[in-house]
């Protein structure tokens, strides 16, 4: 058992092109049927405002899958700790035999989510998209614009939070990394009419973006909702999209905002909804003109775990880092 | 992070009196609610004949809960090496941070599995049990008489597998650890029709023992069956058992012994059927003479998980055991 830490893993697998086609991969692979992938485990600490998820899946033809284990405890700020932590395990696939901890404390988390999101801006969005509104100010709001900058040539961000403190210096910030300009918006509608491509990373239990405010070739990709509960679009936007996109419709129609769109009735199981691996594996294309309204709705799968897992296991591997833990198996004496 | 090896762990914590409140109180706790529980995940590697499950319980009260992953590779034999592998992680319960791992490689699970059938004896067999069957002759049927003689006085074991050398290995090695005498039997009727007790550990796909060998004051303990396809009891035996409990009725219902009665029609929903938390919270009383047939269907929870494993880590503790990952949340600098 080889362990790898926070410190090692954030320094050596970054957010970059390479990253890409390893997520890219796995969503092929997830459309092809050569993944097995069970629904998420979920246990709510109700007492401390706490949740744990458990994700995984099995690639054919790897050496090894991820485990992954995040908690979200969103009363942790009160004891000046951070909401989200946890780790990744690797599994041998011939084996069974745990080979691998990645004690990332949801660092490779936060790099497969903002890397699925510039996926789907890849294939859905304008080509030519310069603006983009984050709605959030937060981890995921930093991460996706800077995977987003892999994929598009952002020229200006117009953030909206509830918190108009977050939300400047989330501008200060990005303005600081990025060298782009990043405007503080004090309402979400502004952001949606004058942007591009939207970006929603909300953990919102009611729709913060209404389907008036839509206009001809928006983009828009929603990646807060994970679980029953939470909604950042009104269901009539997905409806109104020209293309609908989930990364998976199964833990969509459970965990997404296609889970409302259902709920009301306003789509059906009839409805056409693309997978993003259908993108990816070029079965289908993306947006098809400068037009068309897209949306894509992403919760967050397991095989971007064991994605991001082995290629961190790979780069941290060329760089002999890790630590062995010595375990051998002992005979029983009890 | 404190990180806890199989070595130590098999040294100290002991399968002994002091393991079965500890089950028990967990099983109390499932029967009284306070308990959250989500189902197995379970990840299939069927060109390896490979399965992974996730178990987890979160106990109210408790500090931390465990979460466990465990591995069945059943062609692992021809690399020389166990089926089964597996650690477990305490996660806080306040934070969601994992606080230790423990690399037991399944030594736990065989513990607090082997103490359930254990607690199943002590309400459901006849006090004065003494001859005991085993079918099966692997890694369980020998935990599972090592825990049986904490609650029962065993005077003879009998012995059947379907691999006569595998049994001849079996009884000269309990034998020589137990000092109790240890018969081969060849073949399941013989050894049903001649036991007080019943314990069956196979991982068979169909009925073993059959509703025409059960006789006035036998207990079956069954806890083979863990997946949708297997089955050790003909589903005649759980409708003829004059009690009939389950480690969780809902977790049987899916992949125990119970399964099969409920899809054949042979039981019902509405059948009258036991958790083992409602006879350790004395709730309600076990065997009620000696002429009764009882039957314990064990699946295997994840509230035994959390149980052994928080044990474990105390035990672990009073011994200054384990070996600290520093692994201190860092910036990004991505």
């Amino acid at each position: 058992m080889i362990i790898f830490t926070e410190q090692d893993l954030k320094q050596h697998v970054r957010l970059n092109q390479e990253a890409i086609p390893i997520i890219e991969e796995a969503f092929t692979k997830l459309a092809n049927n050569e993944v097995e992938m069970p629904p998420i485990m979920r246990v709510d600490v109700h007492d401390q405002n706490g949740e744990v998820d458990v994700k995984t899946a099995y690639v054919k033809g790897k050496d090894m899958f991820a485990i992954k284990v995040s908690s979200g405890f969103f009363n942790n700020f009160k004891l000046g700790l951070p909401s989200g932590n946890g780790l990744m395990m690797l599994i041998s696939t011939q084996t069974g035999i745990p080979q691998a901890l990645l004690l990332d404390n949801g660092y490779l988390t936060e790099v497969r989510t903002a890397v699925a999101g510039a996926i789907a801006a890849k294939y859905l969005s304008r080509e030519d998209s310069e603006t983009v509104g984050v709605l959030g100010a937060g981890s995921q709001a930093r991460f996706q614009v800077r995977a987003l900058k892999l994929v598009r040539d952002v020229k200006k961000v117009l953030v909206y939070s509830r918190s108009t403190d977050r939300a400047k210096k989330y501008a200060a910030e990005m303005k600081a990394e990025t060298g782009i300009e990043v405007e503080v918006i004090d309402c979400a509608e502004q952001v949606v009419r004058s942007s591009d491509l939207v970006i929603t990373t909300t953990p919102s239990k009611e729709p913060i973006i209404k389907a008036e405010w839509l206009h001809p070739g928006l983009h828009i990709t929603a990646m807060g909702s994970d679980a029953e509960h939470k909604q950042e679009l009104e269901t009539e936007i997905l409806v109104r999209a020209d293309m609908l996109v989930c990364d998976t419709i199964k833990q969509c129609a459970r965990l997404g905002e296609l889970h409302h769109a259902l709920d009301s009735g306003v789509l059906t199981n009839d409805s056409t909804i693309v997978e993003l691996g259908q993108l990816t594996s070029k079965e289908l294309t993306g947006r098809e003109n400068e037009e068309q309204i897209t949306v894509c709705d992403l919760t967050g799968t397991g095989v971007q775990d064991t994605a991001i897992a082995l290629f961190a296991y790979n780069e941290m591997l060329k760089r002999n880092l890790g630590q062995q833990v010595e375990n051998k198996t002992v005979s029983l004496k009890n």
